[in-house]
């Protein structure tokens, strides 16, 4: 609708009026400089959203009034996960950007063994923290009111480690059996294990597959990195979805 | 195989001695130094590919010899064009990049009603020039033996006057009938219609239409404008061809 939406995760229900948290505050008073009585939109990152009016600025904070419930943007009728390898530097913002601009619920990083970065470096850099304010804002700038979690990083073992449907996107040359993507399961959650730039070892596969996950490919096409998961999450989605 | 392959637009058979094109004679002397008798891959950009093996390596120029043809990659059995506005500075490279990676045959740029850049600029600045050594250096690197097309700058409507099938990605809230991916009719060929940022003005959406093109959307999704090609590409792709 136009209006600018910001995110609290504290909004309880029509009605309330409460403060939205600092960095939305400073968006609403210095940013957009909006004054008592605008209009906006409130999210609360699970699903629900708002219609409201701001109610008071003040130097740090602004509060706001919640109105009307309105009718979220619909999700994508299958909770899908991307865990995935974690890249280098800053490519892993855009790949989450778009990851939660195709819907997913959840991305799970992974430190596999030919993942450059180390669990060390991810923990140290404080990457998690950031990812986590990349989903914010993209949830904002996409229209979803739910907010995808940005899990801890964690091993391949520890994420096959799971009830829900876990598909492995794999080399076509690796030497296993893959399925076609038009053989996949029905599914209404899944997880997509998407590997580092040097890929997956051997061991990696074979764990995957041994745990029951199941192998697919995208053929013989050869993509750029960051393009990978991209391709593969709409893959699963035109499969089960169908947008 | 892992064997460093040429783009030779003038190879004939094998047996044949032939001389690379300049800029790739400069990359096997000057940037791999590859010496006589050095084994390559060599590909017509036509759906041709041979061993091959350096001949002879002059100042500017290093001829093959053609051996045995090979079995190219696997080309899409789908014939796609992605016939996209003009983005402004280089987003225009990477969309060209990935949609080579993801199949097409052939990129139509076009200028729309909302287009950011004129024709006369695309043309001043040479761009399908440096479009086309985009379209050699993918091929390259993704192992296909098809150098896709880069056409000349056209309008919507030159675009839309064709008789294969036609498919125009548009906002979902445009007001005109769309159909969903699984209702797209199978196809051999196909040409895919992406708007610029500021999208399709109302009249480009109804002569499409009024043209027999199938008006598609991605649902609610919201995407980066570079992010739209690639994950409609594939949408079809999924659709028509399960990689």
């Amino acid at each position: 609708v136009g209006l600018p939406r910001f995110f609290a995760p504290h909004a309880t229900e029509s009605g309330a009026t409460i403060d939205l948290p600092e960095e939305e505050s400073t968006h609403v008073a210095r940013v957009l400089r909006l004054a008592v009585g605008a209009h906006v939109r409130v999210f609360d990152g699970r699903g629900h959203e708002w219609d409201a009016m701001v109610h008071r600025v003040t130097r740090h904070t602004v509060a706001v009034t919640l109105q009307d419930e309105v009718i979220p943007r619909r999700e994508s009728g299958v909770a899908l996960t991307l865990a995935i390898a974690v890249l280098k530097g800053d490519k892993m913002d855009d790949i989450i950007r778009d990851a939660i601009m195709l819907g997913v619920i959840a991305v799970q990083p992974l430190v596999t063994m030919r993942t450059e970065v180390s669990a060390a470096t991810v923990e140290r850099s404080r990457r998690v923290e950031r990812w986590r304010r990349v989903a914010v804002s993209s949830a904002k700038q996409c229209g979803r009111a739910v907010v995808p979690s940005i899990l801890e990083a964690t091993t391949l073992p520890s994420a096959l480690d799971q009830n829900t449907l876990r598909v492995m996107l794999v080399e076509p040359a690796i030497g296993v059996t893959t399925r076609r993507l038009a053989e996949l399961p029905a599914a209404s959650a899944a997880t997509l294990l998407v590997g580092p730039e040097g890929g997956w070892t051997p061991e990696e596969v074979e764990r995957a597959d041994g745990s029951g996950a199941i192998l697919i490919t995208l053929g013989s096409t050869t993509l750029r990195a960051d393009a990978v998961p991209l391709v593969a999450l709409t893959a699963l989605r035109v499969r089960w979805d169908d947008f």
